[in-house]
């Protein structure tokens, strides 16, 4: 019933008021407090519930608020002043549920006007989240045991054009990446369920040519479906999709929710390949919102067997020693596990994995390339080949340009994309 | 199959490219292209399923970008080119879903480095969408029949301390407001199920309380239970409120996202009061996220019956302007529809009625004083009646202080929140 467990949020704040009366607004609007005193805020209920602040680091002064409409003290010089404040919230005030640890942790305090500035930045859960929330089925090793790759980043593309194929033009380039060697094929998060792909007929067409390829080549590709839709059409699609012999499904993340995630999770019996698309909404703006860091850990509680990461001179705003913290952050331990795959994507082709390498110095990714392969000057085996053959020289230490030049289609896509790519 | 139907969106776009060039990056990576031509995008793909540029107008000119991470061209000058960009989109690419509508038309493209600020600013979305989404059960007719309150606003309270009370302090407060004449109830964002409050029992007490007042005051008080949790806790804490009596549930819609509020529409009985919490950190800065228009066409298309849209003079950053442009989008129909009631709530007390009713000219509101109730000098019935005389005097014309003279609790709350309210 009262629980000692604390949930842990760390926020860079930015404030023309202190800090400590920045950290005690925070506090107070978030667990017992409101703009007035009221009579049942006795003692016994802060010490039941209220939030604690348990650590304020002073960061620069600045002299422009970040973001509008906060109310500065009358007597203010003109500075802002940013720092790191850590907040406890006792756990037994939302139990194991993420939707009510979001109300808590991220919700009205973005909207205070003793702020300037806003950002959550990391989150320390309890174990006993971990009641409710069982984490990823497969992660990293389940993903490999079901593709049979190992000592090196399972290779993937997106079926591009992202939005706009019929099933009839679908199939002959899924037969081709199916034939390729190819270990990973998704669908892009734009193409989930168009009134003209019914997508009953699309993954029975797709398994056809995954199921005929595989009895040709012996290697059963990994087709991520994206089943992104409401509630009841998540579970309808998955288990056509299980039932039809897929062995993934994929969501947008955002598009469902957390709780939409962990509902698929509960039933589900394949991996779940987690698209963050929209999370730059949440994230691109260094004072609101959202870092990568709390927002993975709620993508693998919630059940995310792999996770996008944008990835390394991608297509993106992003910065490489950003997506190289992501990659870390999704690394690392979770409550003990909840291990989950980086799936870097955008941008990407045979030109970009010996930095990839060099950077992460981890194989343990998946690595997409959704034009770097489609759009390969000799075809798309040519792009496959590519990838693979530059993972390869990567892994062995080999540079990439030595080794292209006795593998056709190495060079040719680092012609290709050699430039764009970097 | 194919419809000839459309979405349309309309950004505030800034970009250190032509504002042409941004806007076909966002129409292209948002359909049918990549950053590289593919083969199989033909031109029948393109017809098919290609965004299209509606419009594009200009706007200022500035020299800071507004978010990190842009690439400027080669010959760039230093300007970055703001403007009003109009796409649109075949409804067909993603048919009646909000999460497939979500990832198109907010998703990756926040994060492409040709922007330097994006933000929703408004969404058109064809009939058919009407054909998945059947919207408020309720709405402000039906909400105002089950309260029994016509021709002024719901006038309501949120329990406080937001989160702590066990049941046996909840019980003798939820007696008083229930006999107090106040018409609405709700709970705090905050508590929805915390450990030490098991839900069922909860209910249970607070209904018992409020059968019995209505017992002697003929009036039944509405009681937004908070149900916040995941996809299978709200179908049963929905099912237990409607089943005690209950005739309200209260959830944070961003906690449990679009797909988890059109869930509980499908099968909800009872008006679902729609709690906007961590909207924040998708509109507060400017260049960024998503704008109240847009969204709330969401939450009325998923099913709110109510929404929250912070309050005018409040105690949030947001300005009154921006509060008044709230109210208006959320009263225009949507889809010939779709009506949900605009929740004023934080910061209000009998201080703000008056300023409310002059700037918004309407009663179709519901007005939540927590601390503005709770707080009041004379006690939580004082605090109920200032807030319904408040809003008697608005209503009719006369000034709140004039009015007062003869109306102590109204009187005693224009000097304990006369200034902390305006």
């Amino acid at each position: 019933m009262f629980s000692e467990e604390k949930v842990t949020a760390t926020y860079w704040v930015e404030t023309p008021h202190s800090l400590h009366t920045a950290a005690a607004v925070m506090a107070a609007e978030q667990s017992t407090g409101t703009f007035v005193a009221v009579p049942g805020e006795t003692d016994e209920v802060k010490r039941r519930s209220a939030a604690n602040i348990e650590s304020i680091t002073p960061l620069e002064i600045v002299r422009t608020p970040s973001l509008p409409g906060s109310r500065p003290p009358h007597n203010h010089d003109g500075s802002y002043y940013r720092g790191e404040v850590v907040l406890s919230f006792p756990y037994h005030n939302m139990g194991p549920s993420i939707p009510n640890l979001l109300a808590t942790v991220a919700g009205n305090l973005f909207e205070l006007r003793e702020l300037s500035g806003l950002r959550l930045i990391d989150l320390e859960l309890p174990p006993s989240f971990s009641s409710k929330y069982k984490g990823p089925k497969f992660g990293t090793a389940g993903t490999r045991d079901l593709v049979g790759v190992h000592g090196r980043p399972i290779i993937g593309t997106i079926i591009k054009p992202s939005i706009g194929l019929t099933i009839d033009e679908l199939r002959p380039l899924v037969r081709t990446l199916a034939l390729s060697g190819l270990d990973f094929i998704k669908d892009d998060e734009l193409n989930a369920n168009p009134l003209f792909v019914p997508f009953e007929q699309k993954v029975k067409a797709v398994m056809e040519e995954i199921e005929r390829a595989a009895d040709a080549t012996g290697k059963k590709v990994m087709y991520a479906f994206n089943i992104t839709g409401d509630i009841d059409e998540l579970r309808r699609n998955h288990d056509w999709v299980k039932q039809s012999g897929g062995t993934c499904v994929m969501v947008s993340i955002n598009s469902i929710g957390f709780s939409g995630l962990a509902e698929l999770n509960r039933y589900s019996e394949l991996p779940i390949h987690g698209h963050r698309n929209g999370f730059g909404y949440w994230t691109r703006y260094p004072a609101l919102g959202m870092a990568f860091a709390p927002y993975q850990k709620l993508c693998r509680l919630a059940g995310a067997d792999h996770l996008h990461v944008n990835a390394l001179n991608g297509k993106f705003y992003e910065s490489n020693e950003s997506v190289i913290r992501s990659v870390q952050a999704l690394q690392a331990p979770l409550l003990g596990g909840y291990d989950a795959m980086p799936v870097l994507s955008s941008g990407q082709s045979a030109a970009t994995a010996a930095e990839t390498f060099r950077l992460l110095r981890t194989c343990d990714l998946m690595n997409i390339a959704g034009g770097g392969i489609m759009a390969h000057p000799d075809g798309v085996e040519a792009g496959v080949a590519s990838m693979l053959e530059a993972w390869e020289a990567a892994v062995q230490g080999i540079p990439v340009d030595e080794y292209a030049r006795s593998r056709p289609a190495l060079r040719r896509a680092l012609e290709a994309f050699g430039e764009k790519g970097a």
